[in-house]
């Protein structure tokens, strides 16, 4: 009875966490917009609901009752693995004091209003003080939550359990080694053609496309839905209802396509997990507060990032759907053949902006952020010279100088909100991305779907691999169980070499 | 301190309860079908731990402290009055066992399957047990509620507090002695034309239109937004953001304006509560908990009847309106003038279905759901006798006869979700409609401004002595401090009169 009870409590946990991430998709994609201040202290008091419930004197009692009725099963059973995440999540929250997260609540709907004016005029000194505080609070965290090398490994283990900034330094010394003598030689090259790209197309024909793409690559509708916003996302209020977003740009056409692909892939994760462990813990991000099945952020970016371009951008895959394309787009598209169409959407350009950067450059600008993270938090960096470092990094990396620092260190939200940790996730997807599908394509099935336009064989694999353990297994133990070894560069930086290699003739 | 922290408790079920009826607004206008089942144990949930943090020993403890410390203050201040209700909302729940609340819960949901397809196959006899079992959980619903002189008041008073079977008597008995000689008296003359109506206009300018109309009045889109629904309907999450839907149909043109103007009125009521009552009780229904203003389900009704029949069905409405409808709509209407448009929309045809019927047949088809469920829940009515008792009124009422229980006995859903004592708020707002109207007309401000299609003084008066009050006074104390006297439907009946007189030509 103890661990049934158990399960119901979580589920009622989940029932909360659903309930804000569907708050949080309406705010975002259809409140009016005086809705704003109310709405924010329902999504407030829900997570302290769901906070609450979870580190109750009921459910420690239940879980207790859980534990001992479980005992006898294997470490590995259903049962005690979520008895064990139950219990670490607990733990988790009664060593971060009320008043701490509390403090970074309101500092995060503060911070985003300075931040925002600071970028608008490019002065990085009104943002320092936040900057300073928000390091300052998540030094705190760190001490709370402790670690046993690094503080920055405490704050990741909330998006990414178990990697630590040892853990990373070989990760991305094999991805330089591995991408920089593609970037330096694409340099020499001549750039493909994209202006055909760079105009506005018909927003409702783009959104049909680009949606019947997410279908044929496995995306539910009717478990799902499409929409259109400023800021794609993927959200789910269990597997059962799982949405997704995407912008239409009337510069840059690829952006609605691909946005909508990989926000299918987040999508199918939670979609095709085990319906067993609806509303359980391997459900629900309970460290995180979260209503999330992956089993870490890099994790369920390995998915968006698979489907968005391993799979998306492929000459294999437009060398079957470009007829389709061109028959929407017949005068967009007018001469314009398949060959080159590729090219163009693969197109290299080290910039700026990491929300803008090509597959080819975005790593570095995530390796730039985690170590400069890394080096703020333990004090290594001051926070006065971080401009400075930015911007060397920024050259070193992909040759560019940075003219101000709205461009540079002042472009990204997270900090801001008080976020610090949660970069790493995007390569750790890059690079899981390339280990998953590699793999998959060994399987006949897969590769003979991939060749025919047919990739429910794909998706299965997916599926039986990833999506359908929910948070069962950690990222290490699936990749393990899916590819016979934990985190590998290697199959990624091999796609990265093979792929550029052909565009760019290298 | 003891009454601010109960009011930041009471804060809480409100945004636990504003988050259920988001909830709900997105199941009924954006879910994907798959969404249904996990979407309904969410908002259970949220509803079960907005009652149990309603009447845990916390807030107890808190009203305790904070009726000490109020006490000196006057009986009809805000901050007794929510004590008061605060207390009585609390010893309403504690009445009810969980258990039965919950029986009733699971009764709604497979009591509407079974009544579907009795109503679809028009069999009395398959729904039959579903409201016995009804009727009895609502008995004990009532005798666990307590009441004085019939159950059913007990049954009423989540709906319509004060409001008693001995009350609506002589109510009822005004409403036939002054509307049924109008009726018999309209049966004699001929009827309007309405062909023009029975037509599809373009959904997309019907809509625009109707915001228009409801925007005229008062509604407030920055706070609000219409969508379109099967079954339109108004929902709050606060007054920063009060949503309607409305139907759009082929068949009638008038469903999409009007019942976007009903539901507009709705929402005004909501939209223009005094803002300090935000998240207090004077802004939630503890006892029905539910999030909203409106201090009756009568009073809310008087302000969607008001803008939609008195005002928005007006002759004085469509002289200054009509023009903008026809430029709308010039081919659909072509060859009509408003006087014809007006008798249209004005159309009295005594039919079967309470939901389409016209201003002057409603009351009818209240009145005689209200004294069948009287009769079923004192048992002076049996199940089995009620198709024959129904069929016996509509022909007493409005002549005709029932040719199927579908159409008759098995029309409304309510009983089948295990609902009873809610029919009676239709007639009460209509009633009190009548009498708010009349004397806001009395304000030269608000009769100027309606003779120059100028709604914002109507609009300020029902805020000034409805909309603001939220929950602070009961229905009876609104109705006296705005016009002198409790409840009476003179005003209302000698409305029809004379409105329908000029109709029929009587």
């Amino acid at each position: 009875m103890g661990y049934n009870a158990l399960l119901e409590r979580m589920g009622e946990v989940n029932d909360l966490l659903c309930s804000v991430s569907m708050l949080s998709w309406d705010a975002r994609v259809m409140m009016p917009p005086g809705g704003a201040d109310t709405r924010a202290r329902q999504m407030a008091t829900l997570k302290v609901f769901a906070r609450n419930h979870l580190v109750s004197d009921e459910t420690r009692r239940l879980l207790d009752a859980a534990e001992a009725e479980t005992a006898s099963l294997p470490d590995d059973s259903v049962e005690r693995t979520i008895c064990a995440q139950v219990r670490e999540a607990i733990d988790y929250h009664l060593r971060i004091p009320a008043e701490l997260v509390q403090r970074r609540a309101e500092m995060g709907s503060k911070g985003q209003h300075i931040w925002a004016k600071a970028r608008a005029e490019s002065d990085f000194a009104a943002f320092a003080p936040v900057l300073k505080a928000t390091l300052e609070l998540n030094r705190e965290m760190a001490e709370c939550i402790g670690y046993e090398r690094h503080p920055y490994d405490a704050l990741m283990y909330r998006f990414e359990p178990g990697e630590s900034v040892a853990s990373l330094q070989p990760l991305f010394a094999a991805l330089r080694e591995g991408i920089l003598p593609l970037l330096r030689a694409i340099e020499e090259k001549p750039h493909p053609r994209v202006d055909f790209l760079e105009r506005p197309y018909p927003t409702d024909k783009q959104l049909a496309f680009a949606l019947d793409m997410a279908r044929a690559l496995g995306y539910d509708t009717h478990r799902g839905r499409l929409d259109l916003t400023v800021h794609p996302f993927e959200i789910s209020f269990t597997r059962n209802d799982v949405r997704i977003t995407t912008r239409v740009n009337g510069e840059w056409m690829p952006k609605g396509l691909f946005g909508t692909l990989h926000e299918a892939g987040h999508a199918m994760y939670e979609q095709y997990c085990d319906p067993a462990y609806t509303r359980t813990p391997l459900a629900t991000d309970l460290v995180g507060l979260y209503a999330v099945g992956g089993v870490s952020f890099g994790a369920h970016e390995s998915q968006s990032r698979l489907f968005e371009n391993q799979v998306g951008r492929s000459r294999e895959f437009w060398e079957l759907n470009y007829g389709a394309l061109h028959d929407t787009f017949p005068d967009e598209l007018a001469g314009i053949d398949v060959e080159t169409f590729w090219r163009a959407i693969n197109r290299v350009r080290p910039g700026l902006i990491r929300v803008e950067s090509d597959e080819l450059t975005y790593d570095f600008h995530i390796m730039l952020r985690v170590d400069l993270e890394a080096a703020l938090i333990d004090g290594s960096l001051k926070v006065a010279d971080l401009p400075e470092a930015w911007n060397a990094k920024m050259k070193e990396y992909l040759g560019l100088d940075v003219p101000n620092d709205r461009l540079g260190v002042l472009q990204d939200v997270h900090w801001s909100s008080g976020q610090v940790g949660t970069f790493c996730n995007y390569t750790i997807g890059n690079v899981m991305a390339g280990q998953l599908f590699a793999e998959a394509k060994t399987d006949p099935d897969v590769s003979r779907g991939l060749a025919e336009a047919n990739y429910v064989p794909l998706r299965e694999w997916m599926t039986e691999h990833v999506h359908r353990h929910g948070r069962r297994y950690t990222r290490e133990q699936l990749l393990e169980r899916a590819t016979g070894r934990g985190l590998d560069p290697a199959p990624y930086v091999d796609y990265l070499t093979t792929k550029y290699s052909a565009i760019y003739d290298l």
